[in-house]
């Protein structure tokens, strides 16, 4: 006969001793494996609200420091990491930007979004950035995060005592808690304590990808440029004043080393070009990383089973043409922060029980924003001349249509998150 | 040497004897070329502004006043046929509409028209009656009108004195005019006289048909109901207060036969079924015609060369689903009447000039609208369960966001047509 694997129920929280800081704590409220920005604003606002947690990242500190991600952050992103008290730099040095700008059939066209809003906007602030300000934070708080600390597996999902097994200084350890999150992304290990039985998998590939640079060169332009082209898309962001990030539409597997910089800056000045004004030429320097991204559309249903719950690339991946990937994962933890801080304090569920279908219906918005974004301004190597006219006419209509423009711009500054 | 071509320029309209009714005139200022509703629109319109007209139909009146096709006019297209003195069955007959429904993931939600748009709907009257209307009202005034003319060739498109080659009754015959207009549908001739070289085709074929009845049967509902379900898209509209116009997607290649009554009524019972009403049952009755109608976009480009000017389905053709072939037809129409009438009496070629570039704007902007509805609602045999949740978010989205409701109750109802 089994044991009963639940001898002691808890229907309440248990107290947990405060962990030193720097340590490595046996047991927790709340496990976070994944020290991007959904793990770390999760803990941010958890530690604010009294509840224990220990941050697990597999890779050190220098690595997450650095990784090149996302950089618009959503009008509520920006709100949260304000009222989490981590907004302080980014107020300082993000970029708040009023719209963006869409090039097509050799024409450009502005997509104001505090007229079509009702004053929402978006704030150019590196994840990068994010990640570096909440790491700063925690550490300063003496809330546990463990670098090179890989989670194996988590075990006991279907119990109230998960458990987090990982290996550090080269230790296997474990990690006892009430709930686990999973902010440990796309190729994450906690969404595999989830039984197949139960997890259901979308997935969508696209046919091209992006070649991605940073460059130590101004924007030559004051927002962000997106560009469909005959040869294919451009995208131009930045990360400040100094600092260029651009994009470029190649083929699936294209290496890197095929791009020197001279071509890459030629073909961005070919996609931008527009009919109507003197050729602006992006202004060229240094090329600091250069990169190519894949593009994928992903949801894992559901995002909570039992006491391990998903969050962030985790759960869903989105390509990164609406720029939602950063902004749903911290919508995801601000919604599952509520429902933990409620449960902390009063011992409900519910708040978690509806955790996961509150958040995959503002999810799947966020999905079908990014594929029309994606497809609207990307060439399919498959499309046809009436698919190219059809792109051009949904981008004509953006263009005219004030309809149109607010639906592009209501998703594109991000959606409300869900009380 | 060849002959000039030109050997009498005519910069202005000639004067053209008035055609006796029902007389079969060898010239005339302007050959209409098909007798669905393009063409009859365009004549009533050019009759009443003094321009001579000719239409040539290659089929009988019995039938071009008996085959089933759209059914749902803009309020543009409404507002043209009473300026034409052509509504007034229509207005005692036709059915006003305010919305539809869209039924997705076993929900109804209607989309309020007047509301969305300021005031705009539809009128449910069936593009059969409109051909009656028109063919009684051009017979009442005398106008040619030859069934039976089978046109084989369209000649001189590049000069001006272009020739429509045609046959009645056993005999080839000829019909020199000024300008010649295309309004012979998809399979027509006339567009044949532009020539490959100066003519773009874009085109897509979905995979799967409507099979659509016509049932002597009270339609249930009282608008329109568009329904996505996993069993594939089902629309109810109706013709009458006791005439129902049903359609089911099937794949393409579909034979009626295998689609008796009865599975017929079952089906779409079954695909029109929500869970928050008791079951409402489609009423029915004898199924009076019975047809698969396949899927297709089309556009030809440009609408006029030389001489020649196409109109409706001789230059464009949408899948039915966003009920806009009739009323592209009309605006193609409507926009070149006011230019034939403009050179009529001044010699002017500007709306001549400017007819394709308007005209295919418009075009387009209804190319995608019907695109968009028809791969929103239907299940495509490839698509794949990410496919079915995106569609299912768009909808979602249609019917929570005004912005997006708005752009389906615009394209809808129609847009403005270019003054």
């Amino acid at each position: 006969m089994q044991p009963d694997p639940h001898p002691h129920p808890h229907p309440h929280p248990r107290p947990v001793p405060a962990a030193a800081p720097h340590s490595r704590p046996e047991r927790t409220s709340v496990a976070i494996v994944g020290a991007g920005p959904a793990g770390l604003l999760l803990a941010r606002l958890l530690d604010r609200a009294g509840v224990d947690t220990v941050v697990l990242e597999s890779r050190d500190r220098a690595y997450v420091e650095q990784r090149q991600r996302a950089g618009i952050l959503e009008q509520a992103t920006v709100d949260a990491l304000r009222a989490a008290g981590a907004g302080d730099r980014m107020d300082r040095e993000g970029l708040p930007h009023d719209g963006i700008e869409l090039r097509f059939d050799r024409r450009a066209h502005r997509v104001d979004f505090p007229a079509l809003t009702g004053g929402r906007g978006v704030m150019v602030y590196a994840q990068t950035e994010v990640v570096k300000d909440l790491i700063a934070l925690r550490l300063a708080d003496g809330g546990p995060l463990l670098f090179d600390a890989e989670v194996r597996a988590v075990t006991g999902a279907d119990t109230d005592r998960p458990v987090v097994h990982y290996c550090h200084e080269g230790r296997e350890r474990t990690l006892h808690c009430d709930y686990v999150v999973g902010c440990d992304g796309f190729h994450g290990v906690v969404r595999n304590a989830v039984p197949d039985a139960v997890r259901t998998t979308y997935e969508r590939v696209y046919p091209y990808s992006w070649l991605g640079i940073l460059a130590e060169a101004p924007p030559v332009y004051d927002e962000l440029i997106y560009a469909h082209s005959a040869r294919g898309f451009a995208l131009a962001s930045m990360r400040s004043p100094s600092v260029s990030r651009l994009y470029l539409q190649v083929p699936n597997g294209t290496d890197p080393a095929d791009w020197p910089d001279d071509r890459i800056w030629d073909e961005l000045d070919a996609r931008f070009a527009v009919d109507a004004e003197p050729a602006l030429k992006l202004e060229r320097g240094p090329v600091t990383a250069k990169s190519v991204l894949p593009m994928r559309s992903h949801v894992t249903e559901p995002m909570r089973y039992g006491r391990v719950l998903l969050a962030g690339d985790a759960a869903h991946i989105v390509p990164p043409t609406g720029a939602k990937g950063l902004n749903l994962a911290a919508a995801d933890v601000i919604v599952l922060a509520r429902a933990l801080t409620a449960w902390h304090a009063t011992g409900s569920t519910a708040g978690l029980d509806t955790y996961s279908d509150t958040c995959l219906r503002r999810v799947w918005r966020a999905e079908h924003f990014s594929y029309f974004m994606t497809t609207t301004l990307h060439t399919d190597p498959a499309q046809s001349p009436f698919d190219t006219r059809l792109q051009l006419a949904q981008l004509d209509r953006v263009a005219h249509s004030p309809h149109a423009a607010a639906e592009l711009a209501e998703n594109y500054t991000g959606l409300p998150i869900p009380d």
